[in-house]
């Protein structure tokens, strides 16, 4: 079916468009009391993504409510690792918890690679509800962590300051540690295609621990991973957003994907420079900024817009929406987006 | 008193040394038994910091044991924002806890600039019982926490992954956030001060947070109260070790002090670029890197030292020593750094 409004896959792929197109990470969740009440008839979040008919309906409500110019299917980094036999626990407040690790040879044995159709089946038949509920309105993204990230997890167990025990292992046993990790990237490709082939519309990698390793760690333990998910995702354009890898900008040029994105430490100029201007850049304002006045909101949304310049770019902030942020505040960036974006190019165009 | 090993202070002012000196942060306390035993008769760390003698004796145990090259004193951050009318607990295993914060001009106006003689007379007094006890072996580091870092913990109350709390501060009052950190330089610089007379022969400041905010803020309210520091200790070489400050490297150039701090995370070569050549560098083995065989730490250390080059360096960690690490690994490390760069040394001079 033809996207109605298809300006964030133009923009991914490079193509002119009449404006900036908008989202946010986070967006489907959180923020919105409309979110709550479905949540709250649920047992929690991980109920509420294995619930096809309720995951899709969240997925919609921003399309909807906020506006955006995509939805994002409502799902978890984590899904992946259980379906390779790990399961978790979302604790409220605190976040993921993994009962089982894995730090010796016998708990990676224990591992399988997930097998999407059997184990993955509730996220792909999402998917398919979004995209007959959405009907063209809007492009559907898909998501997935990226390797690293989830090794940090099943490794390490929860969330933490430096992931120490997960970095040890590269120290320790870098052959266990290039093992877990390929068996991590064969299964998120598997899933990242099986979510294209139920009408993914665009697929996008969040390494939210890129910003821990040291740059050569960074190169032979992530990128690489990242390198071969952008390399088997041929069917849609890839968006790679790697949080706090300021010293690998540079080696992403490289990837085969058409979008990176920025986190709200990075600097737009210095970041244009070092990827280069055939990346779309997506991105970044602080999302702190969305606690601000609403002409201090549309200020620094202005200024955002000027910095990244009219083409290659989808606006977005620099990390997923903060749980207290009031809606009302998300629609005035939103807002801002499109009527400044389309003033900029109107004027041009004069 | 003359020093007898000033390596550390004619490393950081840029004057030839016959090896690069080296020491960890964090080694007063954490990985050594002996430090554990001494806080074992304590009711723990806040009780340690406050008892001048004991303070004095874990201060000099890394000196003996280990064989660095600097003493740092044993103390916290965290003192300051106490002796400026804000209490704090240290709760084991999760971190400082403010019971309460500020986010009123009502909670301000309760504060003080704080009265080093009064209120923080247990740590000049430690220092003298160091210096007296070093009797010039080493030289002696003092520190305190660069102001943005003293105010996050002091708006949002504990640790947190994005200390938005704090962050929204800078945007719904900016001036109430310029008086907070404007009180908070003006007592670290008295503080400092203080710790100067009482014998520390460098001072490093700690920016633990400096990875958290844009460029733009980064410059407004984090460098801008560093610099004032810098501009005030004229007395002794003042180190700025600000953790996750990519965007920032460049400005930093500017900034009136003799040594950069570099985490891991930190690309050498394109640090000393950005920095310039006019600043002795700090850092930045991955921490993790002492959980390897002494093999690997030997190798990883000498590629470090390689980078880093044989002028205007001290060799330290890119981050704190992790508690679980291993006092013989360090010495690995340590004694690395002492024979490698000797050795680099005198065959340059062949």
């Amino acid at each position: 079916m033809k996207l109605q409004n298809d300006l964030l896959i133009r923009a991914a792929k490079g193509e002119p468009v009449e404006r900036t197109p908008v989202w946010l990470m986070r967006q489907a969740g959180r923020i919105l009391p409309e979110y709550r009440a479905v949540r709250n008839q649920l047992s929690g979040f991980i109920e509420l993504a294995k619930t096809p008919e309720r995951a899709a309906e969240v997925t919609i409500q921003p399309v909807d409510i906020l506006g955006v110019d995509a939805a994002i299917i409502f799902s978890d980094i984590l899904v992946v690792p259980e379906a390779m036999g790990l399961p978790y626990e979302m604790i409220e407040k605190k976040g993921p918890f993994f009962p089982q690790t894995i730090s010796t040879d016998a708990d990676f044995k224990k591992l399988k690679k997930a097998d999407v159709a059997s184990d993955l089946g509730y996220v792909t038949e999402a998917i398919r509800l979004v995209k007959k509920e959405l009907n063209g309105r809007v492009p559907l993204i898909g998501f997935a962590g990226a390797p690293w990230t989830i090794f940090c997890y099943m490794v390490e167990g929860h969330g933490s300051k430096t992931f120490s025990k997960a970095r040890r292992m590269l120290y320790q046993d870098p052959m266990m540690a290039d093992q877990l990790l390929q068996l991590i990237t064969d299964s998120t490709i598997d899933y990242l295609k099986a979510q294209v082939a139920a009408g993914a519309d665009i697929v996008q990698v969040f390494d939210s621990w890129a910003g821990i390793l040291p740059p050569e760690q960074y190169k032979r333990y992530s990128l690489s991973s990242i390198q071969q998910i952008c390399d088997a995702i041929t069917e849609v354009p890839v968006t790679v957003f790697a949080k706090g890898a300021f010293s690998a900008r540079q080696d992403m040029r490289h990837l085969n994907c058409e979008t990176i994105g920025l986190d709200w430490c990075m600097d737009i100029q210095n970041s244009r420079r070092l990827i280069g201007e055939n990346k779309t850049l997506q991105g970044n304002l602080d999302p702190c900024a969305l606690y601000a006045s609403d002409a201090e909101i549309e200020k620094a949304t202005q200024h955002m817009l000027d910095q990244f310049g009219q083409s290659r770019h989808i606006a977005n902030l620099g990390h997923g929406v903060y749980p207290d942020t009031k809606p009302e505040k998300v629609k005035v960036f939103i807002n801002t987006v499109k009527a400044y974006s389309a003033d900029l190019r109107a004027k041009a165009q004069v």
